[in-house]
């Protein structure tokens, strides 16, 4: 097999990916800092059980593990960089108050994930510790989707989900773990039979709920009356219900569309309340994905509030319509002050300027210019090619 | 052990570091933008035959493998990103001309490289395909040097060697490949009692030669002049001191000392023209390295001129004086359109505004403002903190 085949589901990011995901990089960081978020980069190798925290087997099985020749311990490349972030609050920084934290870098799945067929992905994301009120859901939410305005990235539809409804059902029907896990199960698969199957033992009530939660997603306000009236009226159950038509109010105005969707648990055993997750028509799979997540210091001995999102912008790159590459001036090589003055303002001004090494008309074409410098009345200037 | 501590000589990089080195790598990449050098970013993983080709134990050794769970196959992460960037331009650009390109990004090592005791790098660098002239090494030595100093790094020392030297000696010596590489390990290591054994059996000029080249290191014309008497007067060897002394005249204004150094054989089976290091009072290794490499294609099926250089985003931070944090605005989280025009006023023009959420006084330290907006007179103005 030839050297220079990569291996599956592994890609090149070529000049025209290449540069635009790197502009799309610095304006997402760049919106971040505006918002007071501090870039924080977690290392790409950690010790396997600092990234395997929620003894999920899915997480386990996309995880690439290898052996650290210096310890002989077992290290992982992370498929994830939230919980790295959840580590720096926690154990690093030390806050007492809110931490905003904002990353980008490149994480790698042992599988292919999702259509968009990639095992490597680069994810920006950002993350608020410290604050559990409405208040920190909806500045995350919002910069979610001023990040996906900003990159080009239009004609959103935003889901909203809330994993308390669930757990709050659960907790009152005092329902052991391991029928609780296959309820969830069944509710993740839409496995109706099954959920029918489960629900059988438990009061009437709570069964008409639990039943009801799979049809509970679509236009907003009718999922949500459609909710107040077939779930049970518990405080937690009301508090989730109203934390989703505030929110919705909300982000309407930046989206197409916004939607609610009870029956995602994406992330149950992680996420603690409100989940969010944006699609886009030239998707199959959510473009950002994210929610609240208040268990996970846990796992550094520290619990601390916490809310964020993810994206992958090499899956956002793939929605935009392709652009015209930026096209430089072409200089020919010559020991000429007048001329280095004249490319070195021009680089100055932001121009690419391209010396023309084999100086071979033929081959120009290669060096992607539209224009050159020429000398004309004693004058070095630019000139259409 | 818990679970918050990384591996050995593996860190995270906390905001500070975070923000100085995004913005190096920014400046980096658009100063090489401005010369024509077009972004590519290769992937992490590769098989590990595509990354290691010139069977360097040394290579083998400080390269991370693992197994691809889709493949059976075994994959490497990358520990250079060079001959990536290598196998791009031989086999998927197909430029006839030139090709000038640039990347940024992170390689792995099983141990720790040299004193600054790390194996994560954010390696920058740029390459030059497809031009054999002494132009081309100037142009990347340069860039190189331009690079340093734009991102804050002065007082730069470079030294220039040539493997072009030692390769002629030890052609016209007609020397087998097995003594060539203990010669080269023995001058490698300046490890004088095994060059003298070696070199026993050669005629005297070509003995007395290989003698010389350890000693032939230090200020520029001094040892050009030495080299000239010391050296046989083979063609090759001319033209490559021809070259060094054009390359010392050229730089020289650009670095604070310019050396020659004919004993650095560094990446002797990887280099085949000028090598070029540049060095920093804050360093024990070098800080910036390159080279032509004019063979290393030839893994790819594709023999073409190269020369490039590389250097390590979090050696060079690591030499900066520190800065002290830029502060943002303190803003009341408040449901009033005047403070929200405002806020997004202030962070239009650059600023960052950093909410309150929990508006607690005593923790409002860690928000890192200098400053708050306050309503004064029924408008919302920034005040000091």
């Amino acid at each position: 097999m030839p050297n220079w085949l990569l291996p599956e589901y592994i890609q090149d990011m070529l000049p025209e990916e290449a540069w635009r995901v790197e502009r799309m990089r610095a304006q997402f960081l760049e919106l971040m800092r505006g918002h007071g978020y501090q870039l924080v980069a977690p290392p790409l190798l950690e010790y396997a059980e600092s990234l395997l925290l929620d003894d999920s087997r899915d997480v386990d099985l996309r995880t690439f593990k290898l052996v650290d020749q210096l310890s002989g311990r077992t290290l992982a490349l992370r498929a994830d960089i939230t919980p790295q972030v959840a580590r720096i609050d926690a154990h690093l920084l030390n806050r007492q108050g809110v931490a905003r934290l904002c990353y980008a870098g490149s994480v790698l799945h042992t599988q292919p994930v999702g259509l968009t067929r990639t095992r490597e992905l680069l994810q920006i994301g950002a993350e608020l510790y410290g604050h559990s009120g409405l208040e920190s859901d909806l500045e995350i939410q919002r910069l979610m989707l001023q990040a996906l305005a900003l990159l080009g990235v239009d004609n959103v539809h935003l889901d909203l989900g809330h994993v308390g409804v669930f757990r709050a059902l659960v907790n009152h029907a005092g329902l052991d773990r391991e029928l609780e896990n296959e309820l969830f199960a069944a509710l993740q698969g839409k496995d109706t039979a099954a959920l029918q199957a489960l629900v059988q033992p438990l009061d009437a009530a709570l069964r008409d709920a639990l039943l009801a939660l799979p049809s509970l997603y679509g236009e907003c306000a009718e999922v949500l009356a459609r909710a107040r009236r077939q779930l049970p009226d518990y405080p937690e159950v009301r508090a989730a219900l109203d934390a989703l038509q505030t929110a919705a109010a909300d982000l309407q105005p930046l989206v197409s569309r916004v939607g609610i969707d009870l029956a995602d648990l994406r992330g149950y055993h992680y996420h603690s309340g409100m989940v969010f997750a944006a699609y886009h028509a030239g998707s199959h799979d959510a473009i950002a994905l994210g929610g609240r997540y208040d268990e996970l210091g846990k796992s550094f001995g520290r619990v601390r509030a916490a809310t964020g999102f993810s994206m992958d912008l090499r899956q956002l790159y793939s929605l935009l319509p392709r652009q015209t590459a930026c096209l430089g001036i072409c200089a020919p090589l010559l020991d000429d002050a007048a001329l280095s003055d004249k490319i070195a303002q021009l680089r100055a001004a932001g121009e690419a300027v391209v010396v023309d090494l084999l100086g071979d008309k033929a081959l120009r074409t290669e060096l992607q210019c539209d224009r050159e410098l020429v000398l004309r009345d004693g004058v070095w200037q630019v000139a259409a090619l």
